[in-house]
């Protein structure tokens, strides 16, 4: 393929500008064939690329748009009243062919409303769903969904399972070993949508199916992909991300408690902050949306510099797999 | 009241009697007015009974079932096939007056239906709900339902509210905050039934309903009760203990790796080993079973002598609050 182009929402986030520029122009740095595009108000982002030497400035494109999206916006509202928003144009440069994917630290449900309306689902897929690498004790899983569905009967929660599965293959994982999250592992356990969508899956040739996986069983490394609904993806992951920060609280707290403590805390801190970055994945990692016929990878709304350069690295890395044709060549088999 | 009594089922758990024995042998040691009934398989023991002060011996009481309801089996197969089970013995103590309070480690499903069987719920409740006080960055908060109800409808989250409003008041928070767990904290999130559930606490006098709560929040200590279905309560507390279960082994492989990292964790593991015992929830304490006619308190399976003994403080204090007869009073007016 042609050198990859990412479109990417300069205006989303917690941050906007301010961040987001920075973090793309330490990007480029690492991939020298890279070129992005930067989506919102030309005269903000400018203001971040001053001195920025003619080499990278030229692989760092401006591509005005008048609106934002804020966060707390219905996701109505966003594909309705804002045709100009950053967050619009960038996947419309995705959908028209203009860049291989697009990347923003937007409001996640009108991210999903647009992403839906102007890319399109690959054929069989209802509903795309939102992926992410979730750490556990041998390595990481892939979680989905994390919110784009609230409400999943067993057929959704099947292609999840397809989609997570083909995902995790070419992200790197041979005959990735997909569990559906559920209360218990035995075969009476669970609500009608999960039984349902097990009995799909039993029946699925070419997905390695391994049954059931309770919460803990996701962090001690049981599965490659965890498939549930958005309701509980969403639990799971937020609830983690406040668990982590809570165990990150009280560990300062312990070290600052006392002159040797401190002296621990000292040594103990560069570990700890790697295991907390670790520990808060969606901030870390992007979450990518499967199904549709488009790549389009959703950074954290509070995401740093650090979490927009991890957003960007899995765009990148689906663009060179071309995940969603190799999405599409496997559903067409499977569903 | 006169002096407590507290029915224990002896042979429940991964470890049985000789967990549970000594576990109520020191609980005893505690609570000088106490009585505790071991219900089970009389000659297993008394195997742990030799040696026992007479003073103590007085108010340890055995109270021979033959048979044992195990792990995996169904609720229905001990319902219906196991008249002589030592959870179903411990239950009955309570039905007919001889026992004030429940405590079983064994099979969850098994231990829920046969207390609904027995004991029977409040009226105004369809179904109990399974509780426990989780760890927060500000003290704890009580998260329900863990795994009782799978399906739950507006009603039945409604009903979980008010249940946990009063157990947390019973337990000594005053005015407690509820929130409904939730995907998001505006009004156009969630699923029907959680919305649904959200305008019948709105409405309800004498709860003090502060809104839907997000997973981070639930860690941030924002409530004092939380709610949600049995199916959502189970893997956010399952998977919390994972996760807390890769932060210790993490944390312990990191300290092992040199020499001055073995220097900070003979520091820090004092620290971290309290820290993992209060992100471990439901082995730390106990589970209790909300809106049955008499109190059940759950202890986690694999709890160790402490968790048993956490379980057997939490029925004790539901016994001196005769919390049930609260609950019942509370409801008349709430529901």
């Amino acid at each position: 393929m042609s050198a990859p182009i990412i479109a990417i929402d300069a205006m989303g986030g917690d941050y906007g500008p301010h961040c987001i520029v920075p973090a793309c122009i330490s990007f480029l740095a690492e991939y020298a064939s890279l070129q992005l595009v930067l989506v919102g108000q030309a005269h903000l982002i400018e203001e971040h690329l001053r001195g920025l030497p003619s080499a990278e400035r030229q692989r760092l494109h401006i591509h005005h748009a008048s609106e934002i999206v804020t966060m707390d916006e219905r996701p109505s509202q966003a594909l309705r009243g804002k045709p100009d928003s950053s967050m619009r144009v960038a996947l419309e440069l995705v959908r028209d062919g203009k860049a291989h994917a697009c990347v923003s630290a937007g409001n996640t449900g009108a991210l999903m409303a647009l992403s839906r309306y102007l890319l399109k689902t690959l054929p069989g897929i209802d509903r795309p769903a939102m992926v992410t690498a979730v750490p556990t004790q041998t390595g990481h899983c892939h979680l989905l969904d994390l919110g784009a569905n609230v409400d999943c009967s067993a057929e959704h929660l099947y292609q999840f399972a397809v989609m997570g599965a083909v995902a995790a293959e070419a992200l790197g994982k041979s005959n990735p070993r997909v569990a559906l999250l559920n209360v218990g592992t035995e075969d009476i356990k669970g609500n009608q949508q999960v039984k349902l969508a097990a009995s799909l899956l039993q029946q699925a040739r070419g997905v390695n199916y391994i049954g059931y996986i309770e919460g803990d069983g996701l962090y001690r490394g049981l599965a490659d992909v965890v498939v549930c609904d958005g309701f509980v993806g969403n639990i799971l992951l937020k609830s983690s991300e406040g668990l982590a920060a809570m165990v990150a609280a009280r560990l300062e707290e312990l070290f600052n408690s006392s002159l040797p403590a401190k002296a621990v805390g000292l040594m103990a801190m560069p570990f700890l902050r790697r295991l907390r970055g670790d520990l808060t994945p969606s901030q870390h990692n992007g979450a990518s949306f499967l199904g549709l016929q488009g790549i389009v990878v959703k950074s954290h709304g509070s995401a740093k510099e650090e979490g927009i350069q991890s957003a960007l690295r899995r765009a990148l890395l689906e663009v060179r797999e071309n995940l969603p044709q190799r999405l599409h060549g496997r559903l067409e088999h499977l569903l």
